[in-house]
């Protein structure tokens, strides 16, 4: 069984409890419902599991905590919302002492306060594994909010950031430590180790009538891009594969191509945009000037359905599937 | 370590994240926040995981998924709210294949509709053990919220039903098998299985203003009841254990105490709450002409800190605790 196809057999079970309450169900990064009349409330769950997200060696607890929350205010960056409140469902698994434990909280709190995201409360239990399921609630005036539909063909596709460097840092924390001691490592660890959902990013590009679907890119560009299309009903053609200096360097001396890693890794929780193609390179300006770094082109959707590259070449949704076998 | 100390630590790390958009914060039920002027939503996060909180052998997977979901309800419940949205983390341990799965969200669908609480999305990730996560979203007008903090001396303390129940069944289903014949035994293992929320029972004992304070009982009476105390900042008095004949056959029978069973078992989901006593005599019968129960005296708030027996003798909060060693 893969991810996409469970999760679609699961919507249809859970489908018939009471739907009408949600105006975004499964299959966005957030659901989405509404407390009052102008506001929407977004809602987001993501966990983190011992060896399967991360190891205690390669990421000190601060760390695992920062990102635990990071995935999740990505989803809520990613519908245009700002965090409100998260609460966190905590699994001691047998290498998690309560001086881990307190480290771990640290770095939660510490990034939940530079997001203005209250921690609500939360769960503690026993668990073979330690395990960090976050959910957080975010607000979004009605008008901004974005989902994964709303891609036209013609439409030019982007990202905030550059991809793959999370990736390179995996490389360089786990699989090849020697690479520690290049210039270019400390860049690709951070993105790895503290990634930095892009809310204020999300924020802003939410407001622009021209953006017309947002997600972030949290299992890696074939896989999001194809979900986005998909979404969407439409296609993509992808003719940039943005990856960063740093990334490019590490790659090549771990002997791995840089634009797989950008296209397959994930993690890197930066945005994907639909832009109305008239309006982009304008909006790309403002951005540019508002954040100081550019919104980078990554293709143009196309009425034909599935991804392929400029070239002609298909592309294989092949980033994080945790059910693949 | 213990639960409650840790969660008392965790709290001081995270207290400086954001927290006055929490109307109610962590150490309650579930966490209260203002979307608009005349509602408050509560949030609240339950984990349930394989082997800490259940058996797959003692267990189907559709009564993990209603246990699982009962118990968040019975927090939403106990703030007097009716439940809005949840999401699922879904830890996939070995044992969960497919079919285990989809059995496991056809038990919590089926609860859901009927508590008129929409599954709004979650997270599916790989876990060494199958793990359940569940978050809740509620809705409660703002007079009707009901916390554990105000009780006051003097205060009926009551419950919703009798206790112990699900701790019997645990020992018909896992302790004691050649018990399932009992004719008892058909009550306790539905107890254990698939307990019930109280959520209509929740909002009609928040819609009253002599209800002073309100929570569930998923730890067993004696911590829960000191919890309760705890956060009103005064003691109890316990004179009565309510324990029903099916409960106390099956004690019996496996050698064990049933009051034992109802101060310490925990996961019965009953509500415990306090009661202006002038006031109890007429809303314990209108709680009888309602739900065709009776709301069970427990016993009565005292001055002095502590749990006591009406006979005097202390109260040792034994119920459930991930944490102690």
């Amino acid at each position: 069984m893969t991810e996409d196809d469970l999760i679609g057999k699961l919507h249809a079970i859970v489908a018939r409890a009471a739907p009408t309450a949600l105006l975004v169900g499964i299959g966005d990064d957030a659901a989405v419902w509404q407390p009052s009349r102008s506001h929407r409330s977004v809602i987001t769950t993501d966990a983190l599991v011992e060896g399967v997200h991360f190891t205690r060696d390669a990421m000190s607890a601060a760390d695992v905590g920062h990102r635990a929350l990071a995935s999740n205010l990505s989803d809520i960056a990613a519908m245009g919302a700002k965090p409100v409140l998260a609460t966190i469902a905590f699994g001691v698994g047998p290498g998690a002492d309560e001086a881990w434990i307190l480290e771990c909280y640290r770095g939660i709190a510490a990034l939940a306060e530079r997001a203005g995201c209250a921690i609500a409360g939360g769960d503690i239990v026993r668990a073979p594994a330690i395990t960090i399921a976050i959910t957080i609630v975010g607000e979004v005036r009605a008008s901004n909010l974005k989902t994964r539909a709303g891609m036209l063909p013609g439409d030019t596709i982007a990202v905030t950031g550059p991809l793959g460097a999370s990736r390179a840092g995996l490389a360089v924390a786990v699989e090849h430590p020697a690479l520690a001691s290049d210039p270019a490592a400390a860049e690709v660890l951070r993105a790895f180790r503290t990634p930095e959902p892009r809310l204020a990013e999300g924020r802003w590009l939410a407001a622009s009538r021209n953006v017309r679907a947002m997600m972030d890119t949290s299992d890696g560009l074939s896989t999001d891009l194809a979900r986005l299309a998909r979404a969407s009903a439409c296609g993509a053609i992808i003719d940039t594969v943005p990856v960063s200096d740093a990334t490019r360097t590490i790659a090549t001396r771990a002997g791995a191509n840089a634009e797989v890693w950008a296209l397959d890794g994930g993690e890197d929780f930066e945005l994907l945009v639909a832009v109305a193609s008239r309006a982009f390179s304008h909006l790309a300006g403002r951005f540019h000037a508002r954040f100081g770094r550019p919104l980078l082109r990554v293709g143009v959707a196309s009425p034909e359905l599935g991804i392929r590259r400029s070239d002609g070449t298909g592309v294989t949704s092949a980033g994080w599937d945790h059910l693949r076998a």
